[in-house]
């Protein structure tokens, strides 16, 4: 039996259950301080007889094993969280084997293995929400390098008819800076959810991430795409970027019929946990193929 | 022993040697249609006795091993080269288990192994020529998903002073429109080596390229980026990369020293013939793990 974390900025959800995706309990834990949130997560957690937890964390986290930072939150703007050590704080606590990643990493392991992508070795997960972050899998592994990647921030053109100067501290008019939720809010004067009936706000909206689609695809070439987070509940926004892309892209690259190459998480709002789970279950065959 | 091929769209250089890198002979042959360029490539491996053959391949290629159209170049602009199936011509005559791959992927390949990237399981090839393309090994892999990279397409932002239109048939002001050779040509009104001393082409060059590599660092987060091809002989380039790289970032990521980030092929113009040599040792200890 596996725990898993999924750690969002605003709230943690953790549940217990297997690689499968089954989940026998589940709770959710404010986002406050470390003190408090985790002193939560650790009294759900010891409830159960665990063989391993796996961590889908907000980041910028360090998941490179040879960082003397492995295992913790970084330079996060939620100050109580900077340079948390996540891992080392689980470890102590439960001495399991300990699975960490980014949350959009995680989601992007759960579609591949049980949602939208299963099947399939390569999968790209988008969240667009309070941030837009991405995680891939990339010949059947997360794709890791220097660092997990920080695919929210890439540049777009701007809209021509565009005035609004963008909501990223570090880039202004990056992708997450145009795109993601407190930029709609900002821009138009309210919230997503009273924007629905402005056709203008959505196909905006799919005017920059089917610009960001089109350079996922041309520099990863995944075998397919999920689109998930808050912004996404918008079904519109779909047929916005469906749009876009097919003229961005002028069938340079042959591609699957785009309706079913970019569509939503199969696993709903589960794909986080349910790669969180899998982290947990990486992390155990790990542990055991050392042994 | 394994034959190599690096088949460019203006000439292609076959070369004899180990999966060390050593080359014992090689050949020039401009690449004209398929009948003669292939006659004088098979008659220069007719010499030896090869154990494999490794192409590095100008593209498009399909690299999908479950495609029926593996091993070919596919829509190509050049006509004559259009559906050749490069992979099997060499079977038919050779009998010998032949490697596959874009001829920037093969010197992704050669620079991880033995170039500039070497002792890194990551590294991002790039090259600045007639075209752009780029190829990259992830997490000791050549990237491949639904098919190769072909990331010289991406978009840029055009700088604000530029009013060269671009040059892509497909997508006129993408990277490759705004960025290659040709485009620099067009846009100045005569050849690099004739701009040489013009600070401005150089910079403007350092300010597109820039912005491709922060594409690809927030995507693909290589360990190490090797900047290769005729424009990047202008050191000058190098330079105003790092720069405008440098703003554009704005400390988002953490990321080593630029100019050792950063960096000339460790090969030189060896990159994509020692990696046709290693796509040749891959496919022959692919194919004696099958046996």
């Amino acid at each position: 039996m596996f725990g898993a974390i999924e750690a969002g900025g605003t709230k943690f959800v953790c549940a217990v259950g297997d690689e499968l995706g089954t989940i026998i309990d589940r709770i959710k834990i404010p986002t406050t301080v470390p003190e408090e949130t985790m002193a939560e997560v650790m009294a759900f957690f010891k409830k159960y007889d665990l063989d391993a937890i796996g961590i889908g964390s907000f980041g910028p986290v360090d998941v490179n094993h040879e960082s003397p930072a492995y295992g913790m939150i970084t330079s996060t703007p939620k100050l109580a969280w900077r340079n948390f050590p996540f891992v080392q704080a689980l470890k102590d606590a439960f001495s399991v084997p300990i699975g960490f990643n980014t949350d959009v990493n995680a989601a992007a392991l759960g579609e591949a293995i049980h949602g939208a992508a299963k099947g399939l070795d390569s999968c790209l997960y988008i969240t667009v929400g309070t941030g837009i972050g991405a995680g891939a899998v990339v010949q059947g592994k997360l794709l890791q390098g220097l660092s997990h990647p920080e695919m929210g921030h890439i540049l777009v053109r701007r809209h021509p008819n565009d005035e609004y100067q963008g909501k990223c501290p570090y880039h202004g008019d990056c992708l997450e800076g145009l795109a993601a939720g407190p930029a709609i809010e900002e821009r138009w004067g309210r919230k997503g959810f009273d924007l629905v009936d402005q056709k203008e706000v959505w196909e905006l909206e799919g005017y920059y991430i089917a610009q960001a689609l089109m350079q996922y695809i041309l520099i990863l070439s995944p075998k397919r795409i999920i689109l998930g987070g808050g912004v996404m509940n918008q079904k519109q926004v779909f047929t916005s970027v469906y749009h876009y892309l097919q003229e961005l892209l002028n069938d340079y690259v042959s591609l699957p019929d785009l309706t079913e190459y970019i569509v939503s998480p199969g696993l709903g709002d589960d794909a986080g946990i349910t790669g969180s789970l899998l982290l947990a279950h990486q992390a155990f065959t790990e542990e055991n193929r050392r042994k």
